[in-house]
């Protein structure tokens, strides 16, 4: 039975491979033994942040099945609304399809409700049109634009 | 001459007026004299987080031109890239058309470099074309959905 639970520094590893193991992210993350120092200063800064959760679903032998990053944002607008933003998620190929995904989501969402907020929120690449949909079976509406810039 | 800094606590009534003076917020703000405690609560949430900056252009005579929230986020994908986002921007109307809202956007993303994002975000409503516009314009590409549920 798959679990959920704040990730652990020794969870490292697995994420970094879940990151890297992905359409868009097979060119934009960099998998070594050890990890790269840049996801080191990037986990101490998640966990030096309280308004962070980076969470990871477990499945029954201890092994990663998925990831997520859960961020808490405090506003001014909407009356002073908590809004809570999920970003990075990742589901392994072998645990794909079974309801993982979903369940994950809403196991954030209740973290989210826990923490006050009364919006969840994310992007998704409109080059993922299944996440997309994912999305929205979910209960999350596509009413907003999502907008970069590279620095 | 307009210029850009850190909203201080006696900002926040313009701040609340400035909110609630948009197409969008004039349902969703709540404009009081004191200020509603909730935008007092949220005001003490972002100035205790060190990865809020709440912001606000001040012109010649010392009003409250605009506003915009800037949090800065760190994060393990992208080879542990810390991004930016952009929220919650608003010119006051008499201020509009004179280029004030690309000078404070582009302050913004300063800020945001100086803190070392490779990456700064927004979304926007896709009710409002014009901004959307605008974002690209100065840069932003709209290759996101941003997808919302409510709590």
């Amino acid at each position: 039975m798959t679990s959920f639970r704040k990730a652990r520094h020794a969870d490292l590893p697995a994420i970094v491979r879940l990151l890297a193991d992905d359409m868009l992210g097979r060119s934009r993350e960099t998998v070594s033994d050890p990890v790269h120092p840049r996801y080191e200063q990037a986990f101490a800064a998640i966990e030096a942040d309280a308004n962070q959760l980076l969470a990871v679903a477990v499945d029954g032998e201890g092994g990663i099945a998925g990831c997520l990053q859960l961020s808490f944002i405090p506003g001014l607008s909407r009356t002073g609304m908590w809004r809570a933003q999920i970003e990075s998620v990742r589901i392994a190929e072998v645990h794909r399809g079974g309801g993982l995904g979903s369940r994950f989501i809403e196991w954030a969402v209740e973290r989210a409700v826990e923490r006050g907020c009364r919006l969840v929120r994310l992007t998704s690449d409109k080059t993922r049109p299944d996440a997309i949909r994912f999305y929205e079976k979910l209960g999350f509406t596509a009413d907003h634009e999502g907008l970069k810039r590279s620095l």
